[in-house]
């Protein structure tokens, strides 16, 4: 009999499902809404319910169902605690226990951004590699470390939580996470955007971006691309930041490679050379550095990431 | 009957050696010359050579040794090999496989800071923990990793080079590496003493440090101790840097323990405390960070990661 496992992506407005046969890739993938804050509590429920329902619709029996992997987006310890989440209005609790009592297999949980690095490693752009990181670039930044095949979250949960690397102290401006000069207020969307407006502010040099009413990180890349001198400056000073974050993290535990993954990486070869030229400067001592890849799930790895933990289970 | 491990700790002059019945402590530790540059191809031999006359000595059969473990100051990749290893003069090479064709049992060779971590996660220090990071703290600054208790030198070797965080990228003298603002230049004891150097130039206020001729690290944490402003200074610059490159660590990997060795770390509590303060600053979405204990193996932490390397191979 083929078994399956199912992946859950849990977001702050729906939940995103995939079914895996076992060693092979999803057969379908689909959603529902994710329960509001007051409702929280049934959401364990709810995604038992509609996974049941699912299997009913395939003519499959739920028994085939062997395990289920589920990323959330708050901070997880190692054991599978999370003390809160903000996002979705839900409290101290094991998500993974707490889906296990409504399903009956085993089930995993980890951060959103460490099942996405997870995803990119058994399904995406750093398959057949073993130690990666990836890195999503979006309104936020996001981190995530695979050692040995395994998502590595530490001791408090914070493991991979490189957008908070201060790599400017100096920075007066407050980061969401109430400190200041933390990676993500230059290297994400916003962050990017930020940088350009500080350097028109700071000069009066012609640019194109003085003609755009909302500047976008896409913007910023397009205009760098086109030779336009700000934003080219925005671009370097970008990958001046992540350049030297990505060096800590080589000097750490020196990856296999690098995945850059969310919005901004969109980009594509401009922003890698961007940050390989400041990674290389930062990793001075080392022969060469991990290469540096886009992320190739998009908005799958966190249903395939998860998907990737609960085949762990078995 | 007992089986036996040996460590090594290959080391510029000397190569230190020590015996452990597998699963206890060692039963007795000695040392040879390392052999000169010209006849650095001579060291496998006369380190089989002297595991055997020991074990004569002892009346030990040597057929009761099961394996060796080798620390070499140079940057070891994972699969063994070994590019270079100036100190000793010694060309390419996999030492493992070296000793190996001597010794006529396993043997696994490593970089000497790391195999100091993993002797410090074995029986020092960091005993009972799985995940921890070492740092000496001596002329230059050695790092080594160890998740679930593995080295992890990672795919170039540069895996734990958390001495060459680039941590002031405004610095303007030269690290030993060839790059500029390594945390080596300030957190090693040369760097502790430039630091206050360099700001009694600046300042002209009084401290007892302008009555020492050759300024040391100790001086320093003494005078700190002391309440001198001068050296209060220095020690919190010292606190900011480490703290920073300590924080890039926690938010890679999250380890149980931070152990803090080699001479600088003598300065005990004060030295934690400064380093502590800003290690807390720069992770502030923790809820709580990773102790900051200091080694306790000293110039033993070579000999005995070496054998517990070893005993992993059995």
């Amino acid at each position: 009999m083929q078994n399956y496992v199912v992946g859950v992506d849990v977001g702050g407005t729906t939940i995103k499902l995939a079914l895996f046969p076992v060693g092979e890739r999803d057969i379908c993938t689909w959603e529902i809404t994710t329960p509001v804050k007051e409702n929280i509590d049934t959401i364990w429920k709810a995604i038992a319910e509609t996974i049941r329902d699912k299997f009913r619709d395939l003519d499959l029996p739920i028994e085939s169902l062997k395990a289920a992997g589920i990323g959330l987006p708050g901070p997880i310890r190692e054991d599978g605690f999370i003390p809160w989440c903000v996002n979705l209005g839900m409290g101290a609790c094991y998500p993974g226990k707490e889906l296990e009592k409504e399903l009956g297999v085993p089930c995993a949980a980890n951060n959103d951004a460490n099942i996405a690095a997870l995803g990119e490693v058994y399904y995406g752009a750093a398959k057949g590699y073993e130690n990666a990181v990836l890195l999503t670039l979006g309104t936020g930044v996001g981190g995530g470390i695979i050692i040995k095949n395994k998502i590595i979250s530490g001791n408090r949960g914070i493991g991979g939580e490189v957008g908070h690397f201060v790599v400017n102290p100096d920075e007066e401006e407050y980061c969401n996470c109430g400190n200041r000069g933390c990676l993500e207020q230059y290297a994400s969307a916003t962050g990017m955007v930020r940088t350009a407006k500080r350097i028109l502010q700071k000069s009066d040099r012609s640019s194109a971006l003085r003609n755009v009413k909302m500047i976008s990180a896409k913007d910023v890349c397009d205009e760098a691309r086109n030779g336009d001198d700000i934003a080219k400056e925005a671009l370097e000073t970008y990958g001046k930041y992540m350049g030297l974050a990505l060096a800590h993290i080589s000097l750490t535990y020196d990856p296999d490679v690098i995945v850059l993954g969310g919005g901004v990486s969109r980009a594509g070869q401009i922003l890698i050379d961007a940050v390989t030229k400041y990674l290389k400067e930062y990793t001075h001592i080392a022969p060469e550095t991990a290469p540096i890849v886009l992320a190739t799930l998009g908005n799958d790895a966190g249903t395939y990431g998860a998907a990737a933990l609960a085949q762990g289970l078995l």
